[in-house]
């Protein structure tokens, strides 16, 4: 009787182990094994660093015990890590064989074990030590009154070794502290690529000593200096983290050439004389900064010999502040106007044989390889530099699709046939406000080309894009996370890892926890939403946001003009993100009624339609004293006047017409206003 | 019958008209005029500057524009203001006569007139402009579908003319996105004046370029570089606010100590040597950095010529970053423990004829006085400076009160009757948690006590003080804010202004516009129940952080040593402030029942004890999968048990003896559980 009595109580505790499958780890490791047991978290709880790795473990574990006592309340006793082999007898044993390189091909693996009273990890460098705290962060668990790891046994290592984030600064300035705040996101989700844009049409974002005219003309004042650059590149090398660093020429010139409108390739020709004789001149354009959105003509005159002198002064200044060894230089979206226009840019052409724009913008391309390479950088652009003359060293940014007419990541093939190495971002463009699967299942590797293994090797892996037109510090971390997380999934776990309910569970707990980073992405819904029912109950607009999404791709700002730069962005569509909550449940429960139409599935849309005549109710409420609350009112009168057609119907109580239901329906399907689109439309059209 | 529809259209109109009682103004004005009539917001709202200012107040009104712009959704057209008489026909026109001098004594006053169709400000300086133009912003009113400001004429300049905060950034290090946003705060409320306390046992925080052990040794790698330092300065400049530096010296000195050992007061006595002769010698002490909270006994070594040289090199290298007139150095809380126990230190006592340790430190004191001056600064340090030897020209702050055992804020009155200028920091201390009230209704000005026009023009005003032991940067918004701007009113606005109800009222919207500035306080807290809460539902929880109130004064952390500076401070403590919302509510229902023991009267009580008995219910539901919860149980516990028998009672049905009643609502007493309090406890033992 006592033996059973035991086994039964082995029977519970066994029957409470968590299952690999219930494990919030994002991206999931190359192998996880569960077992059972656990290791307790208790104040004693300690880490010991062995090996030979440099100081940024020690400021990676002290931030790790930080997150773990702040989410766990436990006060430990361990408050800093210093040194080496500090505290020997610790519970946690970290050794790392080597110092981490910042930069591709590193040896990011680690191996995780967890027992019931220790726990090691083992990575060949830093890096990988530093990614193996953040899955331990991940597998956290708790029950009532206590927070444990289970014991388990993980092996990871990255699929590809470029997995990067780049954040436009040049549109909406983005200071420093958001910048700090997503290289934290980005280590946590083991990214170690930060590709920072810093330079467009709208403002030039670097301190120049000796191009000051830069900052002074052409920055609006917003900037970051050299030394928080240089901060930024120690706090990114700390979180293991490559900097990759973006000026953008010879189109999208309108900062530059708003400093230095002598390089520019705009030709404006003066007449003047008397009406016997014609004197007709050239002057140099003037140029300003750019407050709108889209591609525009300012381009950096490739015949210019000054051109060259001032590039090559710029990147004397800028190299040296980025260690690493890529520098991108921009080279998209330049569509020649100015210098089809330009009779000095047309004479050059012929003179050097070249025989379009795009050859033009090869050859200005090529006089910049140099200029990197005196220090130590590999150019880098978007796909528009690659041509026949490119540099096989040049490493060619994958980005267009359908959107600019052509076949998604093509570029991306091509270059590694031709020899390029290259990075997809096409497909990871998560500022156009795609649902988080069309960029969870966009793999780097293409499917059905043939590519040799060589060929394979090429393609370094992939970055997101964050530009930011309508985006504010307030608003990027929504726009970012945790979408984010599932392009790193992809980026960093196998090939075969492609669940996308998995993804999106487990996203949910992620997102939550990168929180503690302090991102802002859920938090400042909030603010929004107050700002919006000034300062009345926010519930109803809140349960609205879970049915509206921005609109997508470039539909909110039709032709840029709509925002400026300086426009608000504090609006409803700012509230709301892509894969509104709702939504996806409706959805859940059209197909489950649609299958079976027993008492409770239709219990379960007649309980949606409820709460969105509710909410229209609600929200009508709220606008009488909230002016930003009206032009949300039209969106949810059609939901609401929908929902009571469907509760009719599905009552077989209506005598509405399936033309007249169809209407209603469609009329859910407008894009006319708050910049929001009725999320659940496609849900309510099955139903008809 | 026409003119009959005009004239009730009229009477329409003007009964919508704002009273000026409504407006939520704070600080509130010296002079405060509305009539009938509106402006109305438009895309066209353009401004105008004129007069003598400088580029000060073109970054003043381009943020005020965004401000307004966002709040409103409006898309103006204005994107910056960038000279002067940019837009003559402007709506709204400013003229300052001359640039704004930063620090004490310049003409801050302003003149806002708003017609229906044109506003002004007139301002002597462009500092009393951006006061102006806050003002405008807090005067915005709206209807269901627009916004607009009223007719008015208001007329104001400050009371006193230091308004300041300071803020702790030495123990629990506070980074400068944190500063940036509280400056925009302290503008936004007319203050004037950020003391930032940069040193002290727990860290030292400027980066010094000749005395880099200071920042190697004694910062953890958290400090201010002279760049960001410089930064702040420029940006608290363009906000009107002049920046006091303090570094904390004799006392407070384990920072500076664990970089220079060799200048600190502490003697250790060496004795070696054999049986038959005794060598005795004394050593350096070593130092560290602190990490409990309290007060400590290293101090630097006032007999020492090195500890001179060394503060004067420092000084040297710190005064030129703040162009301020006004220096702190620190000055209290030496015990003088070290100097008693070193010989040395004792014979140069003797030798100078100094009495006590008091006098001893009037002497460190002014020996520092003319490092300063050299820099064109005057000193300034707490109250314990304050000695028959100090020089005239010294500030003295004052801070001690019943806590410390003297009368509140008698060294106010002791320096003006002496001749030293005084700034009032007793009562002011924000960091222990006290209701609004209490800081609000604190005057720098002296009740009872006779004082000259003279003695009166010495004390020129007062500061709130945040110290750090228990704050973090996600939570100081939330300790500084709102009650920081009710203490701001009590600075500017007149002394009659005392009516708590109405501040109250003001506050609570002043607090949300408080968001726009990108202050955390509301948006944080979410963010800490949401951990607590292991991402389930944080309704119950917030809904408790109702009644709770962190523990007061100095109780949260006994003897200092239950919390390091590494604590985890993200506990349910964290997320409740002062003035629990509910606990006013209910002493509010209270009242009103034992005034009268009406249904109504009584519903209202029955409908918090049934919201508690819920709460606890819920908040044993949330635990289940919420270790952090547990903490919090005892208490709701406690608050469910009285409520029930209040309920009881309340019907007549209760066989509870008083006795009993009493003593459920004493357990409501407790201080012992999850660092709270149940802020209804005396409205409670009201009802016995």
């Amino acid at each position: 009787m006592k033996y059973l009595f035991v086994l039964l109580l082995a029977g519970v505790t066994a029957g409470a182990q968590i299952k690999k499958e219930q494990l919030n780890l994002m991206p999931w490791p190359q192998s996880v094994v569960v077992n059972d047991g656990n290791f307790s978290l208790t104040k004693n709880f300690k880490v010991n660093i062995t090996g030979n790795p440099n100081s940024r473990i020690f400021g990676g574990v002290t931030r790790f015990l930080r997150r773990l006592d702040d989410r766990t309340g436990i006060f430990f006793e361990q408050g800093f890590v210093t040194k080496l082999n500090e505290v020997p007898n610790a519970e946690l044993q970290i050794n790392c064989a080597k110092v981490g390189k910042i930069g591709l091909y590193e040896d990011e693996s680690y191996h995780l074990d967890i027992k019931s009273n220790k726990i090691t990890i083992n990575a060949s460098s830093d890096l990988g030590a530093l990614h193996g705290l953040e899955t331990l962060l991940q597998i956290l668990q708790n029950n009532s009154n206590s927070f444990y790891f289970p014991v388990s046994q993980i092996s990871d290592f990255p699929r590809f070794t470029w997995r990067g984030l780049m954040i436009d600064a040049s549109r909406h300035f983005q200071p420093i502290d958001v910048i700090k705040r997503n290289l934290d996101g980005l280590a946590a989700m083991k990214m170690n690529v930060f590709h920072w844009h810093l330079v467009d049409d709208q403002g030039w974002r670097i301190e120049m000593k000796k191009h000051p005219k830069l900052i002074e003309l052409a920055s609006d004042g917003l900037y970051y200096t050299q030394e928080e650059i240089k901060n930024i590149v120690k706090y990114a090398d700390e979180r293991g983290i490559l900097i990759v660093p973006e000026i953008d020429v010879p189109g999208h010139g309108s900062a530059i050439l708003t400093a230095y409108p002598e390089i520019g390739s705009k030709v404006i020709t003066l007449t003047g004389g008397t009406s016997e004789k014609n004197i007709k001149g050239t002057a140099i354009a003037t140029y300003g900064i750019e407050r709108n959105a889209g591609i525009f003509t300012p381009t950096l005159d490739p015949s210019n010999p000054k051109t060259y002198q001032i590039l090559s002064e710029i990147f004397d200044e800028v190299c040296p502040l980025f260690p690493g060894a890529y520098f991108h230089i921009g080279g998209d979206e330049n569509e020649g106007k100015d210098w089809d226009a330009n009779p000095k840019i047309q004479e050059f052409k012929k003179k050097h044989n070249l025989k379009t724009n795009h050859e033009l913008q090869t050859y200005f391309t090529m006089q910049l390889a140099p200029m990197l390479k005196k220090h130590g950088k590999q150019l880098m652009g978007w796909e528009e530099i690659l041509t026949k003359d490119l540099s096989k060293e040049a490493i060619v940014h994958s980005w267009r699709g359908p959107n600019e007419g052509v076949v998604a990541g093509q570029s991306l093939v091509d270059a590694v046939k031709k020899g390029y190495k290259t990075v997809l971002s096409n497909g990871f463009y998560i500022d156009l406000m795609y649902p988080v699967t069309s960029h969870y299942l966009n793999d780097p590797m293409p499917k059905g080309v043939n590519l040799s293994t060589e060929e394979k090797a090429r393609i370094l892996g992939g970055e997101a894009t964050m530009w930011t037109e309508l985006v504010t510090p307030l608003t990027i971390d929504s726009r970012l996370w945790p979408r984010t997380a599932a392009i790193a999934e992809r980026l960093w776990s196998a090939e075969d890892v492609t669940d996308v309910d998995s993804m999106r569970r487990r996203l949910e707990t992620v997102s939550f926890r990168l929180e503690e980073l302090g991102l802002t992405h859920i938090r400042n819904k909030a603010v929004i939403l107050r700002n919006i029912s000034n300062n009345q109950n926010v519930e109803v607009l809140d349960e609205f946001t879970n049915v509206c999404e921005p609109l997508k791709g470039y539909t909110r700002n039709k032709n840029g003009t709509e925002y400026q730069m300086y426009s608000p962005l504090t609006l409803f569509a700012d509230a709301c993100t892509p894969d509104a909550k709702d939504a996806l449940r409706f959805d859940e429960a059209v197909n489950q009624y649609l299958a079976s139409k027993t008492p409770e599935n239709k219990a379960k849309l007649t309980a949606f339609f409820n709460k969105w005549i509710s909410l229209n109710k609600g929200l009508i409420e709220l606008s009488t004293n909230a002016p930003l609350v009206q032009p949300i009112l039209p969106l949810s009168k059609r939901l609401s006047d929908v929902s009571q057609a469907f509760l009719s119907v599905l009552d077989n109580k209506s005598s509405l017409k399936a033309t007249e239901l169809n209407k209603l329906v469609e009329e859910c399907n407008t894009k006319d206003h708050a910049d929001v689109e009725l999320a659940v439309y496609s849900s309510l059209k099955k139903l008809i």
